[in-house]
């Protein structure tokens, strides 16, 4: 048996009290980018309802060329306007630079990533980075809130980062 | 007042009630990877409690290159072992062309991303791509478990591609 496994069991009982389906577009027409932290459930620390947002999540909540793609998407074709950006103390991507991991990789495949790992020294300096990011993106063109956050994984509570 | 207003109203009560911290490595091993759709309350529909999984997410729960980058932090990193991947019915990512999208981008700013939209016709056969695009890379080596799955969004059940 695999966690996998006691998942699918879960969701088997998750559809018994299920009542679907919602429409595609968010509504509350809202996009949160969120580190993918364990810790980290973006619908419960927002209380978001189903169908109300969308969640995209990565290591470390950074605005990569796929999470522009993604936002993109999510105002282009589903009509979201609001951003909120989380990243959270205790982030695994402080524990390491991009130099260190990708040697890691090159040491067991011979082969060095084309990518950048992302790594930062500091969550709050990161969000500003990442609005930043956004704001710099010549797609995304319809936002009428962007804020960014640290969740603190010790007391649960969000803290604005001016951008 | 906006959404993310209420959303931090909501956090204010999270918090109230919260009992941190976690350890950062995710408890069960698990990193899923699945769709932005707001529908997808990934936590819910598999029963993952805070602290055991990894959530990954974008538009179309697609392996793209930051995927990949974020499932090589979570295993190398992070000690992930089991990965899940979750499609689901009616999703945006079947309602346009990477061709068309990108046109309307080019025609509305001037500029043509230099990224692929990503849109696909079926989410099985996209499903599949995503494991076999798992299964190439040279960075994800740690793998003990990789299943797929495509969400209902009318039944609330995962419906489980073969690879």
């Amino acid at each position: 048996m695999t966690v996998t496994d006691d998942y699918l069991a879960n969701n088997a009982e998750y559809a018994k009290t299920f009542h679907g389906p919602l429409p595609m577009p968010p509504s509350k027409h809202v996009a949160v980018v969120a580190c993918m932290d364990a810790r980290l459930d973006v619908y419960r620390v927002l209380g978001i309802n189903e169908g109300e947002a969308h969640a995209i999540r990565n290591a470390g909540g950074v605005i990569s060329e796929d999470a522009i793609r993604s936002l993109a998407i999510s105002q282009r074709l589903l009509g979201t306007r609001e951003i909120i950006l989380i990243h959270h103390t205790d982030c695994g991507m402080l524990t390491f630079t991009d130099d260190e991991f990708k040697r890691s990789i090159l040491e067991e495949t011979g082969i060095r990533p084309s990518w950048a790992a992302e790594a930062f020294p500091d969550p709050e300096e990161d969000v500003r980075q990442s609005l930043r990011r956004v704001k710099a993106s010549p797609f995304i063109t319809q936002t009428t809130s962007l804020r960014g956050f640290v969740f603190d994984v010790a007391t649960g509570e969000l803290h604005e980062v001016a951008g």
